[in-house]
């Protein structure tokens, strides 16, 4: 086989074949092709598109070209969950103890990742000691007793879908619904998932700002997990607002830790329930989602989640107690309001520019290198629907800088009022399985 | 800067900006910009095009990324001339004693190249003696005094050309008009061309098959060049079939000496003198291409133009007894016929298996390091519309191999004979000022 011909051929809107496409992934990822055949390639896709089976034949190669952790030796069925990513979204946090406590074995990896927080990985360390560096055969061991545990990606897993993702990275090739529907499934499936709830997301802040293109990334990821003979199913949930009401690594546990009690803001509450119903299914706990419903709801308030949460952080070399005293875990030095300047209704949310204010208070990291400060983020009092008068606060800024003038204007610039009353959004704009 | 956004805006269908053109290519030269954006660039290009404005920049960037030959010394307008290549094509050698024995300056640059023959200069090195390493003061003064010098292209002329086009080469992004005509024209700009006389190619044996893409591709080298402010126009013309009756070096030598004398077949000569019709337009010396095509005529009866064929060896250290003596020209050992199994007319021919017959005999190169053999090539006997008894002759092969097998084969798979006579085809399918 010869690249050029397996370009010409994406170029000119023909299908590649099962062959061509493990031959380009397995010469990519032992390098004998060289990055720029595969850029020329990837802007091929980007215009001519993958069917479904293509886009399957390549997910199973990326996740085929590396390591696969094979969690055989534990019981039951491993449901995994991924959301495509928006501000404030802690729920894998959440649905971790919520699903445990019915029994479902979650082994989940996460990573720390680049963003406006941290990662799972990040927010967990908020708990003093919590570890996440765990061998193998202890993580297997944990499932199988307590049904969860927590660790780092580690080892060498979809080495291919690295390489592609670092060179989509600076193609300008990002966004293609195939690419991104592979990528996210091969890291899935080579971390061992038998089935998959996906959260994606639409809206100003998410990768995909509109709900049409949602739905084709879900039924492209959907698609792809049942012709790999997983259970897979999607939500897609709206992203015009941030999730809950907390943003930033500490500030998200605590609402996480809410939640689990059976507080905390609707929308953050309703969604874990919903994708945690989901999960149950999927894991053949429950045959419909009001059952798995009920299920989760008597675990929140029977305490059961907590619980989980208590055992869990404990396994894990971290403070078990400071689940019930969250005002343990480190605050940032200043609380600096943003008010409101005139009365009204919130209209609109621009997601992305609350996200950059996080960002900017300290709470992610653009480069893998970066520090990020676990106390910093922004509580935010108002949301879309909500009524404010002139001068009450629509945020707090929790600050380690005394004036964080950047974060305090892009938070202005991202609330848009109105004096006629506005509706409340919808959470969930469809479900497709 | 940013290469990604550069990127992203051509993928999305949108118009570089002139400096951001430059910056790519300025980039790409100095190989601050590496391979893998520079093709996902080029295949964007492919799909999305560029406006006649982007390309004329593009040329301008390209032909400016080297050093420039200055032809300012050289009285008159230089004139150049350009073909898409095809099989048989030896009109840059009957072209240039033709035009200049009009008094036209021709201080032509020409290559060896890869192909089914030689380039033009190692046509002429079948004249014993003939060189083409020559000063560029050298060069300069024997266009001054006998309006007529050829050199190998020394120097280091539109580096970011190269490199663009051997990037593309492996990338499936050759067949670009936009990327196709400014490749050429900055070649032709760079090496100094005043105007320039285009011949595009459409058929079985051209790079563009059909005239649509001939045409699409000749304005937008016309409309480039007369952005650039140079006199530019184009002929499209039929290559259905190789041009002339010789394809070989030493073959092709013999046949534009023939040419020259006023002979030869039809086709050849009837191109070669619409074409130096029209550089003597632009060169200034007519109005008219009808005008031009008398003094051309009027030269080739005259003896003039071959005089300057002889003035033009000698010159050149080649051996000048040579241009009236042919068969002191080195011919190949075996002559092989190649027979029609039944009796009609030619209806078609694919020209490229009669060029990749050529190639197979040892005429052409496929890689640079490859020797040509000169005396090798393909006479043919029978064109298309022309009657063929069975067991006449359609090809004769000069083969300095006894079996030529392969050779045999593909030009007897290129002729398609019927029972009913065939129309000659048209010679020139449009002319684009």
């Amino acid at each position: 086989m010869r690249m050029p011909d397996i370009i010409a051929k994406k170029r000119d809107g023909e299908r590649l074949s099962e062959s061509e496409i493990r031959w380009f992934i397995d010469g990519y990822t032992k390098d004998s092709i060289p990055d720029y055949q595969v850029s020329a390639l990837l802007m091929a896709i980007y215009f001519q598109g993958m069917t479904q089976e293509e886009a399957s034949v390549l997910t199973r190669a990326m996740a085929e070209s590396g390591e696969q952790l094979d969690l055989s030796s534990i019981e039951g069925i491993k449901v995994d969950k991924h959301s495509t990513g928006g501000v404030g979204d802690k729920t894998t946090l959440i649905l971790a103890p919520l699903v445990a406590a019915l029994g479902i074995p979650v082994a989940k990896m996460s990573g720390r990742g680049l963003g406006h927080t941290g990662g799972t990985i990040d927010k967990l360390e908020a708990f003093t000691g919590f570890q996440t560096e765990i061998s193998q055969k202890k993580f297997i061991e944990l499932v199988n007793t307590h049904k969860l545990a927590l660790a780092g990606q580690s080892g060498n897993l979809t080495p291919a879908d690295k390489k592609l993702y670092s060179l989509r990275d600076v193609t300008a090739t990002v966004n293609s619904t195939p690419l991104i529907a592979s990528s996210v499934m091969s890291k899935k499936i080579a971390a061992g998932a038998d089935a998959i709830v996906l959260d994606v997301k639409a809206g100003s802040g998410a990768f995909m700002s509109t709900v049409e293109e949602a739905a084709e990334l879900a039924e492209s990821m959907v698609g792809i997990g049942k012709s790999l003979n997983r259970r897979t199913m999607a939500l897609i949930t709206n992203m015009d607002q941030p999730l809950g009401r907390m943003i930033g690594n500490t500030l998200e546990v605590k609402e996480s830790l809410d939640v689990l009690r059976g507080e905390g803001p609707e929308d953050i509450y309703e969604l874990s329930v919903l994708l945690a119903a989901h999960m149950a299914v999927l894991g053949g706990k429950v045959t419909e989602p009001e059952e798995g419903r009920r299920l989760i709801e008597d675990a929140i308030r029977s305490g059961a989640a907590l619980e989980k949460m208590r055992e869990f952080i404990g396994n894990q070399g971290g403070d078990p107690t400071m689940v019930d005293r969250p005002d343990l875990l480190k605050e940032a030095e200043y609380k600096i309001e943003v008010k409101a300047t005139s009365t009204g209704y919130v209209r609109k949310m621009e997601t992305e520019l609350i996200g950059r204010a996080a960002m900017w208070l300290g709470a992610g990291r653009s480069t893998k290198t970066d520090t990020i400060d676990h106390s910093v983020g922004i509580e935010l009092k108002k949301k879309v629907g909500e009524k404010v008068e002139m001068g009450e606060p629509l945020a707090v800024l929790h600050s380690n800088t005394l004036q964080p003038t950047e974060a305090k204007k892009l938070v202005e610039e991202a609330y848009s009022l109105t004096g006629q009353p506005v509706e409340k959004p919808e959470l969930v704009h469809g479900t497709i399985y």
